[in-house]
């Protein structure tokens, strides 16, 4: 698991010429740092008399923020191996018609699985982004930049991941999956959009 | 060092009511996950035959990305340091006039500190998303999605260590020193909002 290895190792295989881990999880990774930081600003809200009138709305907020987190850290490790999965696919024997035909159908079926992954990202992502917005709205206002770049990591992580669902998406054949899978990519794009905007200007405005 | 830790002890303490790592060392570990994917182009497209003609290019690609990346692995660290001097010089005395004086000097003196460390995180970010643009421009075409994440996060990295900048500048009284400071940052927002679109742009392109 590279959450549990150090930071560097990450890193240093990422920059590598090893095509794993890529992309997908390095999003995953970005928005596991944005969900980090709502946390934060609902920790350093929880317990002060100021902010009393919101410790449920607070409470909730960590508990969604957290949750989003383990799910992105597991999301860093899953991307690598469905990733495994599709090089496993292509390398698959081609020399009979038979073969050609189970081969095709594993790669379709490995790229299905593949896009999922960076799919739930995106997903993730975006609820990552609306808890930002929660955490300037309410949160202690000397975290606000935190908020700030919360909503700022979580828009780029879902844009980031929508770069890889469109990789893979390119190659499936079965065209009402792709079709449906980037629809809804695009209506996550446009949200986060928004939300990076609107709460970006709600903490240069608390900034002041 | 937090690179050289277990990934999920940042996390961890970044999502704790501690007031280190924040949001700071969240930008500069952004950034050299930005850095890292520009490297990893580059690494696919060392030593390919289809790719020849930029290989000079390609190399002092790969050295910049990889110097950036080192610079910003450090910065994580730095930006906890300077921090920790900013809340000592709060906690300074100040029962006398001279402990006053003395005290407010110092707390200028650390903010000057610790808004250098964003605005080098802010520049260096920059530096990575314009090696994004090379990156997708004439790196290995199978590779292009990260270089499109690399420019993502490079510019979510900058807006997020600006908003760092933002917090100490607003409480630093030599207006000469901030408004430069804050000016040279806008410089920066303006260029790699523009690099994010066009990259973006070019990178869908070439994924088709």
């Amino acid at each position: 698991m590279y959450v549990e290895k150090p930071m560097v190792v990450f890193l240093d295989k990422l920059a590598s010429r090893s095509p794993e881990p890529g992309g997908g999880s390095a999003s995953a990774l970005v928005g596991a740092v944005g969900a980090a930081l709502v946390s934060m600003v609902a920790n350093l809200t929880l317990g002060k008399e100021k902010y009393a009138g919101v410790q449920d709305r607070i409470e909730a907020l960590l508990r969604d923020s957290e949750g989003l987190r383990a799910e992105l850290q597991t999301l860093i490790q899953r991307d690598t191996e469905v990733y495994a999965d599709v090089s496993e696919a292509y390398k698959l024997p081609r020399d009979t018609e038979e073969q050609k035909a189970e081969r095709a159908a594993r790669i379709q079926e490995a790229l299905k699985k593949a896009t999922e992954v960076p799919f739930r990202i995106a997903e993730k992502c975006l609820e990552v982004a609306r808890l930002s917005e929660t955490a300037a709205e309410i949160g202690n206002v000397g975290a606000v930049s935190d908020a700030g770049v919360a909503v700022l990591l979580a828009e780029a992580a879902a844009q980031s991941a929508a770069l890889n669902v469109r990789i893979n998406v390119n190659s499936i054949e079965d065209r009402e999956f792709a079709e449906s899978r980037w629809g809804r990519i695009e209506e996550i794009l446009e949200e986060s959009a928004r939300l990076r905007d609107s709460v970006l200007r709600l903490t240069y405005e608390k900034l002041g």
